[in-house]
């Protein structure tokens, strides 16, 4: 039925793709990503050379963005983050982050090569670190939840005190912690540091890590070895998503997300929350309330083109219908499109 | 000095697109893959569903490549072998092949998690398979040197006998080996086969996978659990190079191989060697031989706008002379001019 799902909404986009165009669609679901390489890039990716030139790029510019001696790119988050497990092989790792459960992925490298994990949002947690330790600390949640600056420049003096190596997972926080107008951790005193090229900026998703040189080498070796290195293509885009980063443009879109008149809502009987990059409704009926979500925003995509991650979502992906500002095609509609749109279209389906 | 011969390279290379454009450069090193994406596709990788719509191109291209029930693509083969060997668990992993080493990829998966590897050329090996072992079939090496059919069929057979499943690692076989009229491994009784989508086909570099339902299924989300799946710019790679693929053009750069004629080099004092899919230049002189093999790379560069792997190769590749005709650039250029362009760059240096 999830599939069913996905199917209705492919073959809704791909309609509207080609009876009206790419102009008629709007991706505000936030996940989108991008892809905005050009056709002299293409030309390249088709040489032995596209490789050697695109990682160059990618290295440039991703030592301004995130800092460090070195920058290598990933095929996801993920893989970054098993490649540094199995490089430095650390006996335990302690992870501390402003809000549990961490991202699963540590956890499961560590348990590949048999490493203590454990993880807490209590910074006492660090008490447990020394130098066969590897200190996680991830500062900005997926919802944005952003570690307080006092708190991550201590996470850090406590870890090298003890002389334990300390790896920022950034995914979100190395662009989300600018606009709380924090330092990169590299300036903060990481060792590595991990992005998401996907995540408030306009790359395919990959992950791009940074640090010291020695250790940069040493886990890039290690997932080549095993397949996590990004390819050229993903290269590209993240080269293309990181020149055409703007803090201001994220800065915009926070303001209008903190502006956004959402009082029009008050007048249908339903649940729903500003969050830090827009809004989400969670709840417009008592009964088949995920139903009714799947319906609306169907109906949504339909008669006005947007895409959420509510009809357009991975299985079991939350059915509230979210609307994200950071999201490109944002740009293209005023904030009264966006509320008269979900306002309709609930209210369509509510009746 | 690696390093400074793969920059000279990247510089001349991009020295010629930019002044000649890219049709004055002749990428003959077999290894540059291709990313033939369409503008219709970059605009769909700018949307949430770009990832489903390619995974389902990709899917039924894939099936018809490979055969099997369920198709799904990896960052490269080797993250596909790891998927496959984290998400069986095999007590033991069996590889037969026909020419020794194996893969390191392969091992390595293994050893992280304690599963015994052993590999052979001697079909014998696999009287030590049983129902708690991962029978692996490599049929055709890097250096396209094939399994012959009948040994291929047996080593399936008692494997199949044993209960012990059988996954072939079809990397360029999936294509080479259907140049000596073999059959896809799926029909042969493989329950699981993974290709390189970069090898002997215009693709980004990956890996597909394919074979039974249930087990593809297990092993794509065990790949997912560590980042291991392809990003949707590969997927789209993956599709139109499946789209392209065409055994005539191979054939065709098959029997090109086997009968461009290399007498003109008899009158140089060289040693050379005809290949499956070309020619390699080992030696053009009696001293600082690699260093002159590199020069005259260059010259065929810079003079011709022919790429190899001897000027363009990563770090530690071999420095011999390979002229590739299965690369797609091989289709622009006669027998005559690559000739006369490797006569003509060698003489030059020796002399």
């Amino acid at each position: 039925m999830e599939l069913d799902r996905i199917k209705r909404a492919k073959n809704l986009i791909l309609k509207i793709l080609k009876e009206k165009g790419r102009e008629h669609l709007y991706d505000l679901s936030g996940l989108s990503g991008g892809f905005l390489i050009k056709e002299e890039d293409k030309d390249l990716l088709n040489t032995y050379i596209g490789s050697s030139y695109f990682s160059e790029k990618v290295k440039e510019l991703g030592l301004k963005h995130l800092g460090g001696e070195e920058c290598v790119a990933f095929n996801r988050t993920s893989s970054a983050i098993l490649a540094t497990i199995l490089a430095l092989k650390p006996k335990k790792v302690v992870h501390y982050l402003p809000e549990l459960p961490g991202h699963p992925s540590i956890k499961r490298a560590c348990k590949l090569i048999d490493s203590e994990y454990v993880e807490s949002s209590n910074i006492n947690i660090l008490k447990e670190v020394d130098k066969d330790t590897l200190t996680v600390i991830t500062p900005s949640t997926m919802d944005l939840k952003i570690l307080e600056l006092e708190k991550f420049k201590k996470a850090i003096s406590i870890a090298k005190e003890k002389d334990s190596l300390v790896f920022v997972d950034d995914a979100s926080g190395a662009r989300a912690r600018l606009l709380y107008n924090q330092p990169r951790a590299w300036d903060l005193g990481a060792d590595l540091v991990v992005t998401s090229t996907d995540k408030l900026m306009e790359g395919p998703r990959g992950g791009l890590l940074a640090g010291k040189k020695e250790l940069i080498d040493k886990i890039y070796e290690e997932g080549l070895k095993y397949g996590l290195e990004a390819q050229p293509p993903i290269l590209a885009g993240m080269y293309r998503a990181l020149e055409n980063f703007s803090l201001e443009r994220l800065k915009k879109a926070f303001e209008r997300a903190k502006n956004i008149d959402l009082s029009k809502f008050d007048s249908l009987n339903i649940v729903y929350e500003r969050t830090p990059t827009g809004f989400v409704i969670k709840k417009i009926s008592n009964k088949d309330n995920e139903k009714k979500l799947v319906e609306a925003g169907f109906y949504l995509l339909e008669r006005y083109g947007i895409i959420t991650i509510t009809v357009a979502g991975s299985i079991g992906a939350s059915k509230s219908l979210r609307i994200d500002l950071t999201s490109k095609d944002a740009d293209r509609l005023s904030d009264d499109y966006i509320i008269n749109a979900v306002y309709d279209s609930i209210k369509i389906i509510i009746n």
